[in-house]
Formats: C-alpha cells, sequence, structure tokens
C-alpha cells in the first residue's frame, strides 16, 4: 500500500518542525557549522511507578528520516513569510538527512538515562529532525511501555485495543494500536492497523446496534447470522443479567445452524461481580465455550485487582487509559547534543544536566539469565555485557528491513522474562528499588572534564 | 496547499475506525437498518477542577465528513481478510456521507451533557464516523479547554504553545497548536500551524545551538546578526546570570548596528527568582526594552502562581504540560444514538445513561450579559434562550466556508468574558458550585416514556 508499509504514518509535513530549527539552520548555513554532531535521545526519569520501558517508534523514525524533504510547495511558503534568507532556502531545497542511526531495536528493555538513538549526522541535519525525532520515539515508547504494564497484570487474559475514538487524533490511534500489539496486546479494533502492521483485528458490536433494533434478543441473532464466525454480543445495553439469559436461548437457537457465539461483553456495572454472574448464567445455561470479555475505562490496577480476585473474565478491552496512556501521559524525555565536531558537549542546566560524549549502554545478566546491571558508558569504551545500542542507518539508508510485529513481540516477551520480578510490580508505592544503570568511570572522568573546560 | 485548507490533516485512511463499525454496517445492510439515526455528542462528565470547555475539532471532523471514501485499495484489503460479504464491499464502495450536521461553532463554551455535534443520517453513515468523530472532537476540545486555562491564568502574558514534540503524534502537535490558539495562546513554534491555519510563529534557540558554538557570546551575536528582527536567547545554558550580563554586553554592542534583541528565555530553576535577578540585570544594564520569556515543564498552576507573585515574566513557552493536557489528558465523552427512525432510544447501562431524542442546548444570560443558565430541550421544542447548535451541513454539504481563527477567537473570548466568576477559578478544590445545565419538562418527560416502553 505503501513504501515504507511497516512505518503507516503517512509521509510526515516537513513543516511540521519547531520554528527555532530553522532559524537555528539558517545561523548554521551561514557560520559554516555543519560539521558532525551527536545527539541522543533518552528518558530522564521514569514516571512514579514505572520501573521500565519499552523502546517504539523506530520504524517510524527511519521512514521518517528517509523520506524527508522540502517540496516547493513548502519552500515558497517558507519564503513567502519573510524569515529566511535566499541562501538558507536554497540549503533547505536540497536537504537530506544523510547521516547514521545506532539505535535498540523496537521492544527493547530500556531504564532513565539510557540512550535508545544516537544520531550522527551534519548538524543542521541533526539538528532539523528533533521534534519528529522526539515525537516518534516518545509517543510509542509511553504506549508500548503502558501495554506492557497490562500483560503483566493479566498475563493470559485476551488484551485488545479499543483506543482509536480518544487517541490525540486518528494517527495516534493507529500508532496506539501498533504500540499496543508491540507490548504484549494480541490485538487491536483500529482496522488500519490490521492493513498497516498486519495486527490482529477484534470487534463486537455497540449499544448503538442493540438500540437500533430496539429488540436485542433480534439484534443478537440478526449479528450471529451475518457473522457466524465472530459473534461477540454486548450484554449491558438495559439489564445485562436478562441479556445473559437471551444469549442462553439464542445460543441453542443457533447451534442448530451450526453457528456458536464466542462470547459476551459487559461494558458498565461491577464487573467483578456481573462476570461471575454471567458466567454462572452462561454455563448453567450449557454455554461453557462462550468467553467472557469486559471493558468500560479499565486500568491495569483494575485488571490486577479481577484477577487477583479470580473473577472468570476471559478478556479485557482497553481504551482511553491505554491510548493516552491516561496516568502518564508524557515521559520526560529530551534528544540532546553530546558532541560536535569532535568535542563532547554537556548540558549543565538546573536538574536537566546531561551525560557527554558518544555513548553506548552495555547489559549484564546474571547466572540465571536476568537483567543484572547496566552500564552507560562511552561508545570507545570496551565493557563487559551486550551493547544495545545497534547501527540502524548508514549515510542515511536503512541498514535492515522493517522488523516483524513479530519478532519485536519475542523481543518483548524476553525481556519482561528476564526482568526482575521487583521491576515486574505494578503498584507505584511498593519499596522495590530501581534498576541500577552504572555510570561508566571513563564517562564520569570525560563529564568532569567537561565541566572543567567549562568553567 | 489543499482544498480545505483549515484542516490541516490530511485526508484520513477510511480504515481508521473500528471493527466493529464495518460488521455493524453489513448486518444493517443485510437487514435493510438504513433508515435515520440521530447521533449526538458529549461530554458526560467535566474533569475534577474543570469548569467549563471550549468546543473544537469541528473544522477537521466536517473535511473528514465530505472527504470519506473508500478507495479500491481500503475495498481490496476488506475483501482479502474474508470478514465482509460482496454486498457489504459493494455498499462501502459508495458509501459517501449524505447527512446533515447541526453543531456547536468552535470557540462556544459547553458544559456537561450538552451536545456540541448532531449528526442526522442514515443509520450506516452515522454510525461509521463514530470514532473518528468522537478522536477529532475530542482531541481539539481538550486541548482549547486547556489553553484557555492558561490564559485565565496570565491574562497579559505571551503564551506559547512549544509542544510538538510531545504530542502524541506529529499530526497532534499541529492540532494541537491550532487549538491551543482558539483557547487564547499567541503562537506556536510549530511551522505547520503557521502554513496550515495562519498561527503566529514564535521561535526561540535550543540548548544545542549553544553547546554546538560552545562561546556563549559568539553564539548569540551571530544568531542575532543572522535574525536582526527576532532574536530570543536562551540564557539557561550554563550560568543564566552570567549569560544574562553577556547579553547586556552584546545589546551595546548591536545597538551599534540598528539591532534590538527582543527577549531572553529561561528554561531552567527557579523562574520567579531568577526572572528577578535577569530583570534587574536588564534594567541596570539599559536594555529595559528587552523582554523576558521563560519555560520548562510550565502548566497553569505555576504560571498562576508566578502571576500573583509579580515576578517579572513577559511570556511562557507551554509545550508538555498543553500538548498532552498533562493532568487530564482525556474527556469522559461520547457519541450516542439518540433517536433511531423516530423512536428515541436511550442508553440505560450503570452510570451510563443518556438523555434520549434529538436535542438542543438553550443559553440564558443574566441582565448584566453573563452565562445564567442551560437548558437541554428537545429540538422540537420552544425554549427561551439562545439555540446553541446550529445547521453546519446538510446533505453532505457544507453550508458555510470555514470560519477563521479570528473569528473563532473572538467567540471564545466573548465567551470567557460571559462566563461567572465562579466558573474562572483554575483550582480543582475551591468550593465553587458548577454552571446549572436544566432538563426540560419535555425531555424528562420523554426519557421516562423510553424508560416505560423498555420495561
Amino acid at each position: 500500500m505503501k513504501e515504507h508499509r511497516a512505518a503507516g504514518l503517512e509521509q510526515v509535513n516537513p513543516l511540521l518542525t519547531d520554528l527555532y530549527q530553522l532559524t537555528m539552520l539558517q545561523a548554521y548555513y551561514s557560520s559554516g557549522m555543519e560539521e558532525t554532531a551527536v545527539f541522543e535521545f533518552f528518558v530522564r526519569k521514569l514516571p512514579a511507578g514505572r520501573r521500565f520501558l519499552l523502546a517504539a517508534g523506530l520504524e517510524q523514525l527511519l521512514a521518517y528520516l528517509q523520506e524527508l524533504q522540502f517540496t516547493e510547495t513548502e519552500l515558497q511558503w517558507l519564503r513567502d513569510s519573510g524569515r529566511f534568507s535566499d541562501a538558507c532556502l536554497e540549503r533547505l531545497a536540497d536537504w537530506r538527512f544523510s547521516g547514521d542511526v545506532a539505535a535498540m531495536p523496537e521492544g527493547s528493555v530500556f531504564f532513565a538515562n539510557e540512550p535508545i538513538l544516537r544520531v550522527t549526522a551534519p548538524l543542521p541535519e541533526a539538528q532539523l529532525i528533533e521534534p519528529i525525532a522526539i515525537n516518534l520515539l516518545h509517543f510509542q515508547t509511553l504506549i508500548a511501555s503502558k501495554a506492557a504494564r497490562f500483560r503483566l497484570a493479566a498475563p493470559d487474559g485476551l488484551l485488545v485495543d479499543f483506543g482509536l475514538r480518544r487517541a490525540h487524533t486518528p494517527d495516534a490511534g493507529l500508532l496506539a494500536a501498533r504500540a499496543a500489539v508491540i507490548g504484549g496486546f494480541d490485538g487491536t479494533a483500529t482496522v488500519a492497523a490490521g492493513a498497516a502492521f498486519d495486527a490482529a483485528l477484534y470487534g463486537t458490536m455497540a449499544h448503538s446496534y442493540i438500540q437500533a433494533w430496539g429488540d436485542e434478543y433480534a439484534a443478537f441473532a440478526h449479528f450471529a447470522r451475518v457473522h457466524p464466525d465472530n459473534a461477540v454480543l454486548l450484554i449491558d445495553t438495559y439489564d445485562t443479567l436478562a441479556a445473559t439469559d437471551k444469549v442462553v436461548r439464542l445460543a441453542h437457537e443457533l447451534q442448530q445452524e451450526g453457528i456458536a457465539i464466542r462470547a459476551v461483553r459487559i461494558d458498565s456495572g461491577d464487573l467483578d461481580n456481573l462476570s461471575r454472574q454471567v458466567r454462572a448464567k452462561l454455563d448453567a445455561g450449557g454455554c461453557q465455550a462462550i468467553r467472557v470479555l469486559v471493558s468500560g475505562g479499565l486500568d491495569e490496577h483494575e485488571i490486577a485487582g479481577y484477577v487477583a480476585a479470580g473473577a472468570p473474565i476471559d478478556g479485557y478491552g482497553v481504551g482511553t487509559q491505554l491510548d493516552c496512556s491516561a496516568d502518564h501521559p508524557y515521559l520526560d524525555c529530551a534528544y540532546k547534543l553530546q558532541e560536535y565536531a569532535g568535542r563532547p558537549c554537556r548540558k549543565r542546566s538546573t536538574g536537566k544536566a546531561t551525560w557527554p560524549g558518544r555513548k553506548q549502554v552495555y547489559r549484564n545478566l546474571t547466572d540465571s539469565g536476568l537483567f543484572d546491571d547496566d552500564v552507560l558508558a562511552l561508545e570507545s569504551e570496551s565493557q563487559a555485557g551486550k551493547a544495545l545500542l545497534q547501527p540502524v542507518m548508514r549515510q542515511g539508508q536503512r541498514l535492515h528491513d522493517s522488523e516483524t510485529t513479530e519478532a519485536i513481540q519475542q523481543r518483548v516477551g524476553d525481556g519482561l522474562a528476564r526482568l526482575p520480578a521487583s521491576l515486574r510490580h505494578l503498584q507505584a508505592d511498593t519499596d522495590a528499588s530501581g534498576y541500577e544503570v552504572r555510570i561508566s568511570e571513563e564517562l564520569r572522568a570525560l563529564a568532569e572534564s567537561v565541566d572543567r573546560e567549562a568553567d
């Protein structure tokens, strides 16, 4: 359907950048500041209650880097704005990303202060991409990391993304669906995510469907006959238990036609209590095979509660809490200059100091294969452990085909399995200590020397 | 640049919908359920601390309704999925929105349970658009309403949207910029919002710019000479007060070249204290005309605090807290079937009951022109007050040209001026009562009769 099918997004408008990126570019061009810059993207601090993150969004970022250019339409608009010199506009007309990129593969577990992206490119190239590089990595990392919490809450439950309507724009719904599946969801209701990413699709019916029929039994019966393989019936429009009786009656009627109702969905009320009553009625009616799904503003804590209580719930539709990461809708992240023209840089702003230089992250495992600790080191050092940042783009060209969702999901599964148990808690108030990210001796020494030179 | 220039978004992929919309459509088509449906979009409950909302997103929704159709690419994908009958796919190939739409104009102040959109169309048309109708109205309403809180916090301050990088996808950054300006911001750093919506653009420089130079004075001097009309210098990369001294020195040097530095920006540290010290240094150095801007994770409460404390801050760059509506990243909203084939519908699910029928919202003013109360009534009633839902689309065609941002801003200004003072508080814990939305006698009677029939 498109060249970068896995990316899913239409080409991003090159004017989707900050004004200051373009004004800085004019200053760089006019002063010949086009030597190699190294920028890294990292999360400064995890939100309260989050103990790990999952890297995501690289696929869309690489597609953006390969495709980004200014067409005459945008150049004309910039020209008409009167803000830019002809010399600058000529350079923008030729702008292409020709740099190198190293990154943690999507689905990698990572922690605060660890770069998941390192861009090495002429300064005007590495600079311009800042807002969209942050934007694309931030959002899917946020949502994939949130999705993993739902998976930890319900290891065996069916988890389906229902969040398109509450996502922040249609594109956010699409990428949230991708990130949800990366983070451990079984699928999504968003059809475009099926087309773009081969995400498994799930759907039920809306209250409006039942209401338009008026007669709930007739509504159920017609839907099941039209979709004999996929009938999931919504039972809370009027009276959940009365609707369950209708489902039992219908199931027997349909059995003679060879049609099996797959599941019922409860979207409101006391889901623990209702799921038990519905399950009991279904079982008593000989409908042991019909599964019970629930939805309605669910977060991972509620789901963990149902699982702990042993509520007979087979699956969960999750919308707002996932697609908006509603408890923490952003990460404190940054894309920072670490080196320019061979000179390491360090930001020292209060509360926002960074580690200088081109860095690598090394991960050590315990004897039993769990994550033991990470070391934040200079790229030039040799350190024990696995190097997590891998080359993914050289001179503006991708080095590998797009990863399949399955490959990314496997990486997530492996990572979560190797996560120390203390990092798998959902609650913010448990006193488990965080994961250790050590700073190498050489990196500390470099930071001190950068500070000394600046003073 | 495009037919619906004010819309800003590229055409939305028709597969950006929930799977159940398409499966319901197949059930509707196969049973001939294509009579007129009326759906309304409303917010069920305002988030804690929010006392009013501003309607936004209608422009993008109307463009979506006019443009939405399935191309052969999408139809082929649906065909290949094996989920849909040929008869259903034929109908989807011809799908166009041919309905009527009434809405509150963008920028209208509204309250819980008041529809801001009423769609009247054959059921399969009104149904399919559900997720994107919610998505587009929800997001900009959320952000415009948040933006208004910043404006209430700083009535006279310059407010600029810096949020592209933390918005949930690039499109969210674009539409957040639009919503910010609707809600009272002076402008945005997002260039595409200037091109798409004529939003005023503002920009400064990044820490990376200063760091790449290494020499802060040289970095300032070069930038001001390259952008003599728009030099806003970032002064917190190393030492804010030392940088201020450099700005004063540079201002005198540049004065001889006819260049005036417009402002400085402080992005970290104790902004109240720093702004006073920076202001004092600038004034002592004869730079009274240089303005002081601040940024760095600001929310409306912090800004209200600086204003109350009399900090000498002229403007605020706001990112994450605005573009993610970080304290409340979603609204509890719905798009609900209110009538089908002339029969009023009412959802009675626990905690989610709705008012049935085609409705209108009437607003009454006090003698001094403030909002007094609203009445939620049936469209067929005659009620005192101004009717807030106005026809905007008939038989799938827009009735009016796109509104200018200025017209929408004027409506917001008028609305905020008429808002009772008790509704303008930013704090969640003040005990001001909410605004009264009365339910008309006829609407209550209709709800009761719908309930009786369902029992």
